[in-house]
């Protein structure tokens, strides 16, 4: 039996086959891209365990044909286009194809082929305005999505829970926290590029960063508790609710600063400082701080607690640089 | 300079019409579906002022097609499928592409032909769970829509925002409360009938009415206020708000039984009783009961205040069933 992850290629994608293949699962990593060859050298170890499906979930047949060759028993849905407000100007009906078609055609898959339940990796960027609004998001808090990725997430979460229904399918929602750590990459679709990537390229680079005055305020998630969440939500007997949040549920301390020593402690040439008055810093920063996704119900419901802190995230991310040294040189 | 009203051959873009025709405007009628022969009548009588184009919100080059031959002031955005579960069921993605991607291809025509304001027609739906868990309905109470109908209509919703942000185009939204009147007829993708509509379809045909016990709580809006609020936000010289509620505001009492009644005064035969223990009602009744959606900011910032209580309605919806005798017998 085996576990389909669309967008596996992607950032949630790749840390998750990574931990479904190194506890002895099947894994079929289904991406309309080619996988970077770091990610080909990580995964392909794992022998027959993976199978790499290229294809778009914009396209039932494609997706269809991955059932052709296997047993599929959980689908995992992280194929998404994230947009920045770019891309959501330019071409608004591919980001509403991918995002919401591309959900319903793996919601039919799954209802098709009987698998047993599809967990959707949704969005903290659901809540929209409540994230400034709110002192602490819980899942029932309203969602007043702002910018078209979350507009399509939330439509797409909803049609979940509808379709569900509907069709007596199993799905979870997983609302993801804003993820960092290994893998994160410029797939074509990813717009915005965290700050801890940005500054991790620069120091494998030799490049030194100028920094904003502004620390960012925010309750990152490590890319394998949000890998391990997903998993567990996989796991779990019968999940009480549709919508988890999947954060680290704590704020993390100066989390630039805090990169950059770890950084610094690894490439000892790294140079970062602040932005000079009137200078232009060269890293991006993530929007206006956020308040907390509440890790309370996925703890309580389906015991899952995040294992990273920013010191452990630090350091398994260094560790990940040091065996993955081209992945930021392609 | 015209104004298009797309899916003006449904219920509420049929009053919509009829209003701008009343008062001097130009309009286009822009409908996938011929109009009926009683709407055909209504409407032809006011000569060139009417333009009826055949086109679907889908096809992006139909709905193009109708700017090359006019000057188009304002969109009033009404098409759309007014989906039931059965229909939700069996055609996820068709109900997806008209209500969401439809409404993309008419703020694209928006902005390539220069339109001064969209007015998009949401729905009270939007506000989903909250219509039962809240006692009043703001435009800033929670929306958590259950339907793929109102998932859609908040995800277009939303989207006209997002788009008018970044387009540089105007939109406003109304949400639409559940509207009762004249020319709701079922046109292949309206799937929750009207419970007043077929009290009079039935009064018509002289059949009898068996009522469940009962009654149903709402704000309804008759459907000619709905298209006065519709004109009042053409007009508004600028609007503050990008999203209106639209209803009466007030809880109509007795609703069922009052139009039964009025019913009869004007088709003395029309029989109509409550269902016995154990017989099948033969009206089908809308959902469960809401609570109010708030009246007040469409009249603090445009003016509008509904003029049509249950009373009014009635005479003026008798008043039309007599002049258009044959609608419920096509």
């Amino acid at each position: 039996m085996a576990i389909l992850v669309t967008g596996g290629g992607g950032f949630v994608g790749l840390n998750l086959v990574e931990a479904l293949l190194e506890r002895g699962e099947e894994a079929i990593l289904f991406d309309c891209s080619v996988l970077p060859p770091a990610a080909q050298r990580a995964l392909l170890r794992h022998g027959r365990q993976l199978n790499v499906a290229r294809g778009d979930v914009r396209d039932a047949a494609q997706v269809n044909q991955v059932f052709e060759s296997h047993r599929i028993e959980f689908i995992v849905h992280c194929a998404a286009v994230t947009s920045g407000a770019a891309r959501e100007a330019r071409e608004p009906a591919t980001i509403v194809d991918i995002n919401v078609n591309g959900t319903l055609n793996i919601l039919e898959a799954a209802r098709t082929h009987g698998v047993k339940r599809v967990i959707y990796t949704s969005s903290g960027a659901v809540y929209g305005e409540s994230l400034y609004r709110l002192t602490r998001l819980y899942e029932e808090s309203p969602a007043l999505p702002l910018t078209l990725y979350a507009i399509t997430k939330f439509a797409a979460e909803r049609i979940c829970v509808r379709m569900s229904e509907l069709w007596q399918i199993e799905v979870v929602c997983a609302r993801l926290g804003t993820v960092i750590g290994p893998w994160e990459r410029d797939t074509g679709v990813r717009d915005s590029y965290g700050t801890h990537t940005q500054l991790a390229a620069l120091a494998v680079a030799g490049k030194p960063a100028v920094l904003t005055q502004r620390e960012v305020r925010r309750d990152w998630v490590y890319s394998r508790d949000a890998a391990a969440g997903l998993v567990a939500l996989i796991d779990a007997r019968a999940p009480r609710h549709r919508v988890y949040n999947l954060s680290s549920g704590i704020e993390w301390i100066d989390p630039i600063r805090g990169w950059c020593e770890a950084l610094e402690s690894e490439y000892p040439d790294f140079d970062y400082r602040l932005a000079a008055e009137g200078e232009q810093p060269n890293i991006w920063y993530t929007d206006k701080d956020r308040h907390l996704m509440d890790a309370g119900r996925i703890a309580q419901d389906i015991g899952f607690t995040p294992r990273f802190g920013p010191r452990e995230a630090y350091g398994d991310y260094l560790a990940w640089l040091r065996d993955t040294p081209d992945f930021f040189r392609v």
